[in-house]
């Protein structure tokens, strides 16, 4: 890259550390932001810094928010009986696009994980039951993944929760919308069998 | 995107602006650099602003330098004798990928496109006269686009240099190193046929 000047290849080397970024591509990012106004790229910057600063986890949900409270744990419209226990923020959004949610969210941080060392005390789990305690909460739904980590979560989520009285529900596993059988693995098919349902 | 607080998505709205980078991407991105180190997300902030700042054109040969003098201009090991012609910085930086020149360039910045209203005077003809004239240049080689605009370019500066007594040449147009026969273009084919030469 020693044909480019110092700047340029500071950029550059920043922009291909981020994900799906390489190389070729941040170079081509790099001579984007070369030839936008000054004001753009300013703001750019800006935006990341402000991100970094502003951002903080919603008091009661944990999910990202700019103030103390997320703007799902301060909507009046929302159930509050309702809790969906999700992973990671990203997970939250796709059940937000989804619309097919009006309740609160609780977002634990991450998944149970002895291989990583990740356990109980690590994600947000004596938070939520707190929260079942306190808030008076009717149904937490278990929206974690559904890979062997996700699943066994919600499996110790579930037996924590169940002496407190709470409806304790998981979402669905089955063959995706859409899809075509002959493209679903064996896992998800066999689990669709088993969850099949009279119409 | 509503589920997202305000500063994620002005990151976002910013991000997607970029070439290349859809929704998606931009989302990805923004969730990556939430989870970095704070200090990693203002040093990809401080790069985008340096480069805006410190970045200029070479005075000589108008590549992008950090300093009056680009890199290549003051290395004394360059032949001083040969200038690469090109259209943009990022040209130059393939042919110093390829390492076969070891000359110095020119970049105009451009390429004639009257459909586009760009004229001989919108791009660095004149400074290539200037050069030719005072440096002692033995031979200029153009290293414009293989396309209309690229061709036509280069047809008009070898007209504007040869009464200076500089010798001119061109790029050779032909089939890509390794490519397939069959998937090249009949124009290219047509190139390589009139330009065959013994071997």
């Amino acid at each position: 890259m020693d044909y480019y000047p110092g700047s340029i290849r500071n950029l550059i080397r920043t922009l291909a550390r981020l994900p799906g970024i390489g190389q070729k591509t941040a170079e081509r990012l790099a001579m984007h932001i070369l030839q936008q106004p000054v004001e753009e790229a300013n703001q750019l910057a800006r935006s990341i810094v402000d991100l970094k600063k502003r951002l903080r986890l919603c008091s009661c949900c944990f999910s990202l928010s700019d103030d103390d409270l997320c703007r799902i744990c301060r909507d009046p419209s929302r159930d509050n009986g309702l809790v969906c226990v999700v992973e990671q923020p990203a997970d939250m959004a796709s059940i937000e696009k989804s619309g097919a949610f009006n309740g609160r969210y609780h977002i634990l941080g991450g998944c149970l994980s002895p291989m990583d060392g990740v356990g109980p005390e690590d994600i947000r789990i004596t938070e939520l039951t707190h929260r079942v305690q306190k808030e008076g909460v009717s149904e937490i739904i278990l929206a974690t993944g559904t890979n062997v980590e996700g699943e066994s979560t919600a499996a110790y989520i579930a037996g924590i929760l169940s002496p407190l009285g709470v409806k304790v529900s998981r979402i669905a596993s089955g063959v995706p919308m859409g899809g075509d059988l002959k493209y679903v693995d064996q896992v998800t098919l066999k689990r669709a069998m088993e969850s099949r349902h009279g119409i």
